[in-house]
């Protein structure tokens, strides 16, 4: 590989504590120009002394200009290291879980940057979040086939991190043929994932411990699953117990895949949608005097970006406010977030103006974050963006 | 109740948040002295407009000089109200677990600032660690009593926050009688707790959801359990399939009771100990080449206080930098910290470190906090203590 790139002094510091990400203004462009650098291709980072510190994949164009696929300066990321990070991943995942379903990459966490890879049985649905992953996209299809023979993997390229690597949309089925439904299982529960026109993937496998959790406390209860997308939370605990389930969602197609979610379980006639706007929705309940023993939150990031933190704060304080309405006296509140610029305890800051807002007490029995498969990288904290309080609220 | 706490002028705010202390400095002692205050009584808090907020008990010698019981001025914590809180907390528990052991009362978490009960069946082991829960020892007898029904009652009163209150130590069987053996079951595998001469009540129930994540992790393999105390880790992890445990502690009581307690379930072929100072114990392994597929780091608190944050940290540090040596190709790591000033990031830097130092790849896979018998007051931070972090290491 002729390809280099030479960090400004000190700027190696981060990368020696494990990091994987450069950016633009740690390069000594001097003495090598980022756009010397083919875009997508990999290049040898060196520390100011010249010392090769690993391989990373460049994207002039990209804030985040390059990110170390390893340290040992002498390889590339290709199908053969490929092969080898899917088997190291595989054999995390089969040590956890006894069923084939699951985020099989987690990007960083599992030292691939900018590659997602969840499966469902012998179905891979991949996301592409940077150039450098985009151009191995043919490698990390032969290396999945190697490793796993699946029936079917998808491209479902249209995450917004793509647009900031200046990446057009793909979603496409780049290899075998699709089944009718892609069937999936969690916690017991049985589901179709929309990977072709879903979110993301097609489905959330982040929240499976936190989802197990709640379901323990559901028995006999009454159910508000809010922002349902495909009823993830809501269908299993109609499953585990709850007697009676409502889903909302501002999108009439997820709410399709509930009702069907549902009738795969024999659950039908515990689990009931509803369209809109969560707020919307939420302030129409109160009016008609509706109240639920168990309340899920679990909205799309309202945070995306460091300069949303003021607002997105707020809309998360509003929306446990107005959620915290509709709790009964004895109530149980699961407050989630997915927004990475979120701190933990900002949210319980939320849950507590909520709680104080009502005039009740509240007992934060349960803090979780995302599961076993999307491992955090130590030296990475942007990797860790998962949160899911239990709070239990009460008046004394 | 005539005894009166005039706050300073915007003294209010934090318990207007849901905060239940108060500091020394916070009073205003010209309007309403300190000292006007018999120690260890109950007085109404009052804003500076001279508004009552609630009531709490004193004492003027302590820096937190007074704990809120009630938001309602006109109650005061007596056996009634003690009756109402302990059956709305085990209303929470009854919902939890199915078996009768548990925390039953998480001081302020379950709005009893200051008490602590552990239940084991029918022995309860309480702990007064402020002189207004030592006041109502008696009351809150006649409370446990009447809700419960108890065969015996402890008070384990050795707390160090008893020092600072300035109370004496009190170990002793104050209801009824102790049974031979006070026995426990967590995660399926019976305990004998030594209520009167362990640790704290005898058992830490607060790992009993990290040790349940891990149970399911070491079948197969090779366990060695730091600080095992009694061996709540190790001898779990022997009845959940792990080869062989080796339990390391420097209290050759505590390392008897992990022999009985193997046994008890049959697990005394499995499960050997060692007694040691832990880093001794860690570096003697070493020396002798001994090889672990998981680690558990489950160490007292290093850091007590504020000031101890430099050291405590280093301490951590050492610590996981010294087990990592020992953990095998692919293995695992829980690393944990009982110390309530040191963040969960800190704790992460220190994984990373240990990482890093011996050239591996390491990916949190759980992060783990107290069980949901020790709920968390969301205004009060102080009450989430317990960090358990779950890490895969390998090699790539």
């Amino acid at each position: 590989m002729s390809e280099r790139l030479r960090l400004k002094k000190n700027a190696d510091r981060r990368l020696k504590a494990g990091h994987l990400w450069l950016y633009s203004n740690e390069i000594d462009i001097e003495a090598t120009p980022l756009k010397g650098v083919e875009p997508g291709a990999q290049a040898i980072i060196e520390a100011a002394s010249g010392k090769p510190l690993g391989v990373a994949y460049v994207n002039p164009h990209s804030l985040i200009c390059a990110r170390v696929v390893s340290r040992d300066a002498n390889v590339r990321l290709d199908r053969s290291l490929l092969v080898h990070r899917f088997k190291q991943a595989l054999a995390l995942r089969q040590r956890l879980f006894n069923k084939p379903f699951y985020r099989l990459i987690h990007g960083e966490g599992d030292l691939l940057p900018g590659l997602i890879v969840d499966r469902f049985d012998d179905v891979l649905v991949v996301q592409l979040n940077t150039l450098g992953m985009e151009h191995l996209g043919d490698e990390i299809v032969a290396a999945l086939d190697k490793v796993l023979s699946p029936r079917a993997i998808v491209f479902k390229n249209d995450s917004s991190g793509r647009r900031q690597e200046q990446l057009e949309r793909q979603v496409e089925v780049v290899f075998g043929e699709l089944p009718e439904q892609v069937l999936l299982e969690e916690n017991g529960v049985r589901f179709v994932a929309p990977v072709i026109d879903g979110q993301k993937t097609g489905w959330f496998y982040d929240h499976r411990a936190n989802r197990a959790w709640l379901n323990g406390l559901v028995a006999g209860k009454r159910v508000l699953d809010v922002f349902s997308y495909v009823g993830g939370w809501g269908v299993q605990a109609a499953a585990h117990g709850a007697t009676e389930v409502l889903c909302i969602d501002s999108s009439a197609e997820a709410l399709e895949r509930v009702a069907e979610n549902a009738a795969l379980n024999g659950l039908a006639e515990q689990v009931a949608i509803g369209e809109g706007d969560a707020f919307e929705a939420l302030a129409a309940l109160k009016a008609e005097g509706e109240q639920f023993d168990v309340i899920v939150l679990d909205p799309p990031a309202f945070i995306k970006k460091r300069k949303d933190i003021p607002n997105g704060e707020r809309a998360y304080s509003r929306l446990n406010r107005e959620a915290m309405r509709l709790l009964g006296r004895d109530g149980l509140l699961l407050s989630a977030s997915c927004s990475m610029h979120l701190a933990t305890e900002r949210l319980v800051e939320c849950v507590r103006g909520a709680v104080r807002h009502q005039d009740r007490h509240g007992q934060v029995i349960y803090q979780g974050g995302q599961g076993s498969d999307h491992p955090v990288h130590p030296a990475i904290p942007e990797t860790a963006y998962l949160k899911a309080l239990g709070v239990r609220v009460f008046r004394d």
